[in-house]
């Protein structure tokens, strides 16, 4: 029997999913979803304040659960030929833990404390924790944030971890190291039991915690406890090495491989955020920019060595070697919203629904609930379809994409959005139009800077929810950027990628190319920019920049 | 028998009201309100091109019905003892007429040509005319605009007449001369059957016109010319002279007097338009800016031929003696939209009503009707009361009031609205509150107008529906301002200054000052600033202030 399955496991921002593949042909044999059941509750988050934590025993509950599921759909005797898996997860998303790499809220004293927990990449609780980061490293001899596109975020590694420590003093009392959420869960199913024996990414540490080879690593000890004497120490006991995700870790634990229902002989690959894993899966390659577009996006790419050179690409979110593909160095990007903006002019929308309809007494309590659940889940639909018939107009309203901050080119989570060209005959269809043009203008705003940079982009691969579900936003995009794009033919590209790392480490393909090569899902759609549109748009791109521009100088000054 | 009544008739942009009002003690006995027919099917005008047109037949089918309607609901006798009647409309509203000044529209052969009827005040058809104008102007020896604030608008008088004559041949061929609607309305009760008897507006020609006594009346036949040869004659077959509306233009006519259920005793006064009325109606003194507050506002003061001097006030809507009161300068400003930015933000969260729940299957036609009539009408009540509890914040988002452009001050009906400082978490309610800041915002910029060119401003006096109805647009208005604002216990403020204009040019009082002491209705509520959100407002108006001059001078250049 020849056959050999890998198992994906993408872990997101609200649920975990889990795809069973075939390692030879790439075909994907079952999928199990489930949301985070902690998180659905809201618990330990708030959101007026921009906390978002999620509990680490979430994820392991989500674990055991899609695995099962996932397999319990294949084919009698897949189980046992599954040879490799391989974990995505967002990031940056550190936690404390203590001397046994075991994050604190795992342990009973912490199992309540928001602080101990997961600190989710869009946590802006450390505003003031990467202003100073920032403001040290311009000081500072070396330039730590220089390979993270020179501007350190607070959704990264160190700012929240300098903020917690601030925070709380139960969890700096306890606190011995910090794990990234890719890190623990391929060190939990191979049995570490020591801080020090976490395999640690390279893809995450790269991109988010400074970690540098030109510097032996993470920054200085120097650098941190001048940031804040609270820092002291944690250097040491993290690490200074790092792996790319095609290696194997170790192999399942008899304990875990029970409780998945899995064999010993199962290999862990490296964790690795999920967007550099779905690079993978989408089968990026030099000079195309892997796009996956949901709530907020995160963008792609892979240079040779040649390319970039001693080149520091300014305003992105670093560039770091093997974290996509081992032996090219990895660059990423992103807009701090997208579908986000969409989602949030529905909820401006619903407002007649939720806040007069809800109080009617015309209808009763269980059709109105109908109703009015109905009617929210058709907005976007109904917006797409008026959107569509409006012609593309340079006297149409411009709208900037940064309700969310903006994280590329050049991140500054103050910023604000923008709706400017509005007349008495606006509609909601037309703001829609403008809200898909803005988040259209990001895109083009990342493209330029990165050929500004002289990273040269001839190909722009779309996956995640909106790349699959919605043609008038990536025919808006391909117009904008005048570019064709093509969509994956599979909307779990990020396990997709994840299972080609397992294959991998597995040992069943030598390189992650040759996984690519054999387990790519191709494509479903392309779409081909429509050269009238564009020439306009070219118009309202260059309003879009002016907005900014004075947003971001004049008037909401960082 | 010693009872005089007078009737004050009130002409709006979608209807006519007459009140029926005791001329010693301006007491209201009777309101009657009638929508002009064929407006209200739509008739004639095309919103996406900005055409307003409206029959004149339309003004007489409701004159009939108001009137009859008023006087039935007076106690029996009162129609007898009517001494007077006058008129206020809205304006510019010209109308192009034959010799005997009868508009076009009135001859069969044009009863359905748009160009032949009453040009609406809000039609923008003429913006290239009403630029011309300006250019013009700025070269000639004489600038003609420079009591009309020094920018000609494209809702005027001259720049609609060569709009049409540009347009339509067959109005050019039988076009002899120009009237405004308030002129036409007493023109025709008095028997008036040639156009060079027509008494002609102070109010609306020299607000509108360019009529001026320094120049003789109208601008030269020379200028005219010069703009178009098109515009040939007409000055001559106009006039000269204009009158203030407190004199009498004449007695009804026996027909008339049938016809509306009156005697030939009635003196019909001179018209005006309706803020400048309506000022009269609140009660208006030197200092004190009255605000009539619609879908847009119209804001009249009156100043001493001491205070203004020789002062040319810039970027206002003209200075004009006797516009207002007799012997006083009468001066004009206002916003191109207020109330109707509040309906735009309505229409655009009426979205998922009109174009989702009305396709639902979920409840029979029936039902579904009545819930979105009920929906869309409570939607202003509900986000009122939803901004209300919003504090008012530095880092608020932050709107211009220019949706519909901008009339004061420095018209540009090019300009366009701006909604900026958004974020995801930014709800329909917080947009309410920010558009209901920019149409305060829009008012102290026409206050600050006001007192920079010399003219000062201690009371502020409102009236209008949203003057009455808004006591949370009001209390935003007064904090902006940082003045106490009264609000006139009257909903009839228009034609209660018509009535009192009847009540002057029947001879019941010498003077339109002693008609206000008598006739005035009192305040029905004073708003006092808060002084703490004033000073937030300082700081958010500074925003509005560089987003204004952003999307004017950057942006969206005129």
């Amino acid at each position: 029997m020849d056959s050999k399955f890998v198992i994906g496991l993408d872990y997101g921002s609200d649920s975990g999913r889990a795809i069973v593949v075939n390692a030879l042909t790439g075909e994907t044999l079952a999928t199990a979803v489930k949301n985070y059941p902690r998180w659905m509750e809201g618990k330990y988050c708030k959101p007026t304040e921009n906390q978002y934590r999620q509990h680490p025993q979430d994820y392991i509950d989500v674990l055991e659960a899609i695995v099962k599921e996932a397999l319990a759909k294949c084919p009698a005797g897949t189980a046992e030929n599954v040879v490799g898996m391989a974990f995505d997860t967002t990031g940056s998303t550190p936690a404390f833990t203590d001397e046994t790499g075991t994050p604190l809220a795992m342990l009973p004293e912490f199992a309540e404390n928001p602080n101990a927990m997961f600190i989710l990449w869009k946590d802006h609780t450390a505003i003031k924790e990467a202003a100073e980061i920032n403001k040290l490293s311009k000081e500072w001899e070396t330039d730590y944030t220089s390979y993270e596109g020179g501007i350190y975020s607070s959704e990264w590694f160190w700012a929240k971890a300098l903020h917690v420590l601030r925070e709380d003093e139960k969890v700096r009392e306890k606190a011995y190291s910090i794990v990234e959420y890719c890190e623990w869960l391929p060190a939990i199913l191979t049995g570490v039991a020591a801080s020090k024996d976490v395999v640690r990414s390279r893809c995450a540490n790269g991109h988010k915690a400074m970690w540098h080879p030109k510097w032996n690593g993470l920054p200085s000890e120097e650098f941190l406890t001048t940031l804040d004497p609270l820092l002291g120490g944690f250097r040491e006991r993290l690490f200074c090495d790092t792996e790319t995700a095609e290696k194997s870790v170790g192999k399942l634990t008899p304990e875990w491989a029970e409780r998945l229902g899995l064999t010993t002989n199962v290999v862990v690959a490296g964790g690795a955020y999920d967007c550099h894993m779905g690079a993978v899966g989408a089968g990026v390659t030099p000079n195309t920019l892997v796009r996956v577009i949901g709530t907020s996006t995160c963008d792609v790419m892979v240079a040779s060595h040649e390319e970039i050179g001693d080149n520091l690409i300014k305003g992105i979110c670093g560039q770091v070697d093997g974290s996509v593909i081992p032996g090219m160095i990895g660059l990423e990007a992103g807009q701090s919203a997208f579908g986000d903006i969409y989602a949030w002019f529905k909820r401006v929308l619903e407002f007649p629904l939720k806040n007069v309809i809800a109080h009617s007494t015309l209808i009763d309590e269980a059709t109105k609930a109908k109703l009015i659940e109905e009617a929210a889940d058709r907005i976007l639909i109904e917006l797409t379809k008026e959107a569509e018939k409006i012609p593309v107009s340079e006297s149409a309203a411009v709208a900037t994409d940064w309700m969310n901050g903006r994280r590329t080119p050049d991140a500054n989570q103050l910023l604000k959005g923008t709706i400017a060209g509005l007349t008495l005959g606006t509609t909601a269809p037309h703001i829609f139009r403008a809200l898909v043009e803005a988040t259209a203008f990001g895109t083009k705003a990342i493209v330029d800077r990165f050929v500004s940079e002289g990273v040269k982009i001839d190909n722009v691969i779309g996956i995640g929810g909106i790349a699959l579900k919605s043609p008038f936003v990536m025919q808006t995009m391909s117009d904008v950027l005048n570019m064709p794009i093509k969509v994956c033919n599979t909307d779990q590209a990020c396990a997709l990628g994840a299972a080609m790392f397992a294959a991998t480490a597995a040992g069943v393909y030598p390189k992650v190319e040759d996984a690519i090569a054999k387990m790519n899902s191709g494509f479903a759609k392309e779409y081909f920019p429509n050269a009238e549109n564009h020439k306009v748009y070219q118009s309202l791109y260059a309003k879009y920049k002016a907005i900014g521009q004075f947003t971001e100088n004049e008037l909401f000054k960082a």
